[in-house]
């Protein structure tokens, strides 16, 4: 049988629609950011990140390299094994210890990334708790999809941020139902937030759990970086809030926060948990350094603001048209895969701008878009040049614009 | 809903029949490995790690350490994003490199966790494949096990490490039908070890993918570590290798091996590769390190070989029975998750010995052992006092033994 033929078929077709991809090869030099060298074919040797997820620069935090660094030195590389069979390093319990604080919860469960603890803790809630039902925002991440999938549990969508429809929804499940509603706070590919009191209003109505993906939010919003549903005053009023230590946090892992009761269950009984081996007690260390810092240094998220509303200024006095949102993600939307590609390669290998094509299956066939994500230590000089960049462009790719 | 009294009542089974886990909180410092500080109540304050799955203590090897701590140094600490969007560092390009040396594979592919990239890659095979049936071997790990499951394609189970059975089992399937065979090298809880010629013999008879899981035998087996495939010359033969990084090789991550199609299928359409925050640089510099030095260095591994080898003499001396098996695995057999936790707390609090007790999901019920893993690092007298320990123990409990 020959199974490289079947595997060259669906490449080709997703060759064909415009959706391969091809990823940029960096190397990041402390310092620098959001400069990288690049060892992309074509490129120039220095490019500007300007679509990272280390949204705040943190990955190059002296404090929280330092503590990377240490913590190495210290421990060794890795945590060697899983959780339960040695794995489980001080480290770790510190870095629970600071996130359940976080989120003003009992406690918290480390994974291995945010993808992992969404699935792991939906398909764990989904499979094992009597007549669940999951009610799922119509637009949640790949992860939270999968582990809904994987629950083999009844499963309902609503309409994206719509609270109205979740009390429909809500209203119309047996009364012997567990439901359990997931959203997201911040939306990464639209940048929109969710109306988080309103959706809470209505879990409580009709005592459903509510499950909150903050991956996009924590370290950026609240006077902590507890998130939105910090800076909302809601936290107390959530079931279950996910975050991540691979954005913001600059770090890489995913966690859950929650009652001890909660916590105690996923770590328990979550396959996803149980049998993978622990995150390095160096990468625990690095995180909590960096939770820490954002709990207290307010410079990084108000000058992250300060450079999305900056960006954004300039888009609109430019006419380059952007969806306009209330958080930090700006997308340019192009709406086709083979154009959205062909403008971050001239980005690329032109003007040294590096903005990844966000094509299918992150985002819906015909939405194709680039999405910016301005940070602290990109420059005004940065966005100008950006602003400038994309000026040229659309008037040269003749695509539609605001002024045109 | 009182959603805790919920959880409550399913971990007060858990804890009722026995199976409920408590982590020992360890801390490991470079140089004593497998001595470390443990945190753990009533336990004392230094204890020796009998349980670990860094078989080769690689995690405290100072170049592996150095490759880290420069990495962290020169790169930061995290990714920054997926592979796709800005998180593709130089860094993961030449672990995958040289991962793809070490099985004489086309090409590589990293994951978060060994896993994730069983899971990811068997679902993406099991679900796109067109009349896919994966054949699976019944003692297979979780990781495969979900992964299939996740699938929904066709499944079969055939009997533990049976070429007949399984050559019965493809000769039922129907014409049309995509056959995958998935298993394992070194079965991690009894350490038994798969006939992976008769094996692969029977899958060429039948035009079948052969995908292996060689996560407790990379580092190990073979005279560069290839695994047990490589020491019975058999890479060549199979279509897929799956691997870790955070077993022998002392980091964190898995990967898998193969064509460059098959590669680029799993990177192009696999979930769980796609949409989560790649491994820190740093974590991929380490492995790197890690990878190449056991490609040379034999010292390891022969360490390892005649440690196991004595603990398993020095147990046969003493009449304390063990499982014999042709790995590095050496399970004692205890039967019940009381007495398994039992044992272990005594050998903890009173000799400063840490071994977990392997209990339920990890394990049938039934079948609770302690679980041994003699490595390079433990001297003679470790070994001595290990087996003074247990020859005390299993006169005290009265646990059946072979000289009772």
């Amino acid at each position: 049988m020959n199974f490289d033929q079947m595997f060259q078929t669906q490449l080709d077709a997703l060759k064909e629609e415009g959706n391969y991809r091809v990823f940029a090869e960096l190397e990041r030099a402390c310092g620098d950011f959001p400069r990288v060298k690049s060892h992309s074919n074509g490129s120039p040797d220095e490019v500007t990140v300007w679509c990272s997820n280390d949204y705040l620069g943190m990955g190059n935090n002296p404090t929280v390299m330092k503590a990377m660094m240490d913590t190495v030195a210290a421990c060794g590389t890795g945590a060697g094994g899983t959780r339960n069979i040695s794995g489980n390093a001080h480290h770790h319990k510190l870095l629970e210890a600071e996130l359940a604080d976080l989120h003003g919860k009992d406690a918290a469960l480390l994974f291995t990334s945010g993808y992992v603890s969404n699935w792991a803790s939906l398909s764990t809630l989904g499979s094992r708790l009597p007549n669940a039902v999951i009610l799922s925002d119509s637009l949640n991440h790949a992860s939270m999809i999968e582990g809904i999938r994987h629950a083999k549990c009844a499963k309902v969508i609503w309409k994206h941020n719509d609270p109205d429809d979740l009390d429909r929804k809500l209203a119309a499940l047996p009364a012997n139902a567990t439901p359990i509603v997931a959203f997201e706070s911040v939306y990464s590919m639209d940048g929109d937030i969710a109306p988080i009191a309103e959706i809470l209003d209505v879990c409580e109505k009709h005592g459903a759990m509510s499950y909150i993906d903050e991956v996009h939010a924590v370290g950026m919003y609240g006077p902590r970086g507890g998130g939105v549903a910090e800076r909302e005053g809601l936290m107390d009023r959530i079931t279950l809030i996910e975050g991540t230590l691979g954005k913001a946090y600059g770090c890489v892992g995913g966690y859950i926060t929650g009652s001890h009761a909660l916590i105690d269950f996923i770590r328990s009984f979550a396959s996803g948990f149980i049998f993978t081996t622990a995150l390095p007690p160096a990468v625990a260390a690095a995180a909590t350094a960096s939770v820490k810092h954002l709990k207290e240094s307010q410079w990084e998220r108000a000058m992250q603001k300060r450079q999305v509303a900056r960006l954004r200024a300039r888009l609109d006095a430019e006419g380059i048209p952007h969806e306009h949102n209330a958080s930090h993600i700006i997308p340019v939307m192009v709406k086709d895969p083979v154009k959205c590609k062909m403008l971050s390669d001239i980005l690329m290998d032109q003007f040294g701008i590096y903005v990844q094509p966000i094509n299918y299956p992150t985002v819906p066939k015909g939405t194709e878009r680039l999405r910016f994500t301005p940070g602290p230590l990109h420059s005004d000089e940065d966005i100008e040049y950006l602003v400038m960049a994309l000026k040229t462009l659309w008037k040269q790719c003749a695509i539609a614009h605001a002024v045109a």
